[in-house]
């Protein structure tokens, strides 16, 4: 449940039966929402199903780097990953991706995701739980370098400091003509990346990087805002083909 | 089916049992391809299944602007549309929203699409088919402004010249909380947008644009392409409440 | 003088012959530095000749807006200012344009400025003088609408928030072939302005934004920083016709 | 001379005493032009002075990169350059940015610049020649790498591929505080140049690009412009200290 304050604050809350939902503009019982409508105005608050950013920003416990939107969308896209896609996952770090591929390849497909490092897995079943996705995902506490167990797959991200280790497999893993996919913050990573590329058969490379920038919203005197995020990552997507 | 040549050229073909595909490159006979695995390179063409984005490019015919990828994954996922929505769209056009809001609410959610012109009723219809999607949608040839037929609609997407004389129809539609989105290309219609919506009981107004910007992929000499597309459109959504 | 911290920090402070500087990694007396060469490293702190842009900054008293490098030199150059130009700045404010134009037309050239408020008019005078550029600046404490004495200048800038009251005055200073520049931060602003021009013998307008994104200077992990300025204003240049 | 069509053609002509100016929508002759004032009007072109810009694109013979007022005016700002500045250029090339320097150091400043191909020796001079700049240059057909005959410059400018190679020149030849400055296209290239300036005594090394965003000026439909120049150049700037 989303509470959203007349400043534009955003809390995200648990629907709870009994308490109250505090602030510094004042506090509302549970009771009052409890059964209302979505988009109810309690005292100056709205009650709004929350969309999967506000989710990701703040209803999941992270450890990692946030998934924008903006991000998010353009490789489910660029992937082709949709309902019924099989995903391989490389790197599930606290499950913000593994939960974006898992609320779009469903009901009929399916994420299998590796994850190497014990908290991280652990961190990222209860994220995925929360949100109702489980069903759509395998995890895995295991270092895929050793080897995957899935064939065929529609699509494979990889979400690691050092990607390369993990092309032989996720070659291996992929439908001819699949979609592999990765985020990258450095400059240097990109280039080590391309570089690995290269002695494998995959081809159709391209890095991409989307800037988002925001307008204050005001009908007389519309403007971009003063400042916006500058850098998230590098998208780095390429497709696989049986031979070069 | 896509065929990518060496120089990167994309070309969307329907798979077709007998015949050849001609480039100044040389030619594929059609029955060297049927059979087998995507990924296969016949001389040096690669034969691969094609993208959404490439689909939306090359795949439909269009009358219309083109839906990138940027856009059109952003507003999938701060719409919160997904497996399962319900989705109002005004102003199907060619059909190129419809087909991706379709591919990403199967198979148990429902797109309502109308249009006025009965050219783009046709032209969109045949589209969606090409793409197998037509039993996610529903096609209205009718004046929006008149009524729709849906309520308690999830997501509303408005895509016309003036969304404005839609506004009243938008939020009865919608669902509380429901989230309603357009792309407009001037600041003029931003701005008289904002204003319309001031008078709604909408919340939560955000003005977004995506810029796209591309990599050459050599990993010696790692640069940004030269030139890139500087603008589509603005992202405006906001959200349904039931009083403001 | 600039001082520069370890830390990038930047204090620019006036070369006094006693006293000392403070921060909370220590101090210097200014007895250390007095007559020591630029780049001299005392304690752990650099001193050096302040930029344009670090004076503008710190260096001047301000009540308006700063005037960032990206906009000031794209200016200069467009509006074809340099060495020997005559500029007719209309609204003073702080000075910090007229501080920038009076830098580069320098020695024979001179900057004519028109402030309405008293205010400004001192300040800007004093922020000038404090940077010795008081001889190529003449401070006009009259309404421009009212006119202004100068003619044949090469180049105007009117930098009010309505600039269109003063189009006909600053046509008519210009030389022909003269350039008109001015900057705006809201498109509604843009919009009107644009509108004013239609009815002028102006020419060749431009509409130009600059976004400027900085890269952490890091060489093993080179990334854009996290966050940027997303605005300052839009530009807008035009040429003198002598009809339309 | 520059000869502005309606459509906003530009051409860069010398002003000649006879003959005519001929496009597809008709010709003018040299002889309705000469002695006319700047902005006249005639058929349906305009007389106007050329800026920069227009020079660097049009009016030099150039076999290397176009410098953009985006970022000649960036640089001239951030590296403090002004009348009176003493540059010492390394890489004239085409003498683009020569001439940049040199309009903006005149008429008691100086720019000396290194060469070491022939070819580019011989075009620099003939176009800072043809801008009438030629008394603000020292021309020296040599290898920097050598050693440079000038010291105590406020500023120095590389622009070659491999800059790194001229950094102990460079540092030398700089007042202390003085601005070290560089334009490189490649990431590699900037890591390359950044870690190769650890090694020295510079500081406040700052990496920077400028996007410039071109909007129509139609005041009913206000846009950016489809498409844009993504990518000119990283500009890198760094400070001389006397140690680190």
């Amino acid at each position: 449940m989303l509470i959203l304050t007349p400043e534009g604050r955003r809390y995200l809350l648990p629907v709870k039966r009994s308490g109250a939902f505090h602030t510094h503009r004042g506090y509302v019982e549970f009771s009052e929402i409890i059964g209302q409508e979505w988009g109810t105005k309690v005292k100056s608050f709205y009650f709004l199903p929350p969309t999967f950013e506000e989710v990701m920003k703040k209803g999941i416990r992270r450890q990692t780097q946030i998934v924008y939107p903006k991000d998010g969308g353009y490789l489910l896209l660029r992937m082709n990953i949709h309902p019924g896609s099989w995903v391989l996952e490389i790197g599930t770090g606290s499950g913000a991706m593994t939960a974006l591929f898992a609320n779009y390849v469903r009901p009929n497909g399916k994420v299998f995701t590796y994850e190497v490092r014990e908290e991280f897995f652990h961190l990222s079943r209860k994220n995925v739980m929360a949100l109702g996705l489980e069903e759509f995902v395998v995890f895995h506490l295991k270092d895929a370098r050793e080897g995957v167990e899935e064939a065929e797959v529609h699509a494979c991200f990889i979400d690691v400091k050092t990607p390369w280790e993990f092309l032989q497999i996720a070659w291996k893993s992929l439908v001819g003509g699949g979609m592999l996919g990765t985020i990258l913050p450095t400059t240097n990573q990109v280039q080590e990346w391309l570089k690995s590329l290269e002695a494998f058969p995959f081809v159709d490379v391209q890095v991409v990087e989307l800037l988002e920038r925001r307008y204050k919203g005001n009908a007389e005197r519309l403007r971009p805002e003063d400042r916006m995020v500058a850098h998230t990552g590098f998208l780095i997507t390429a497709r696989k083909v049986l031979e070069k």
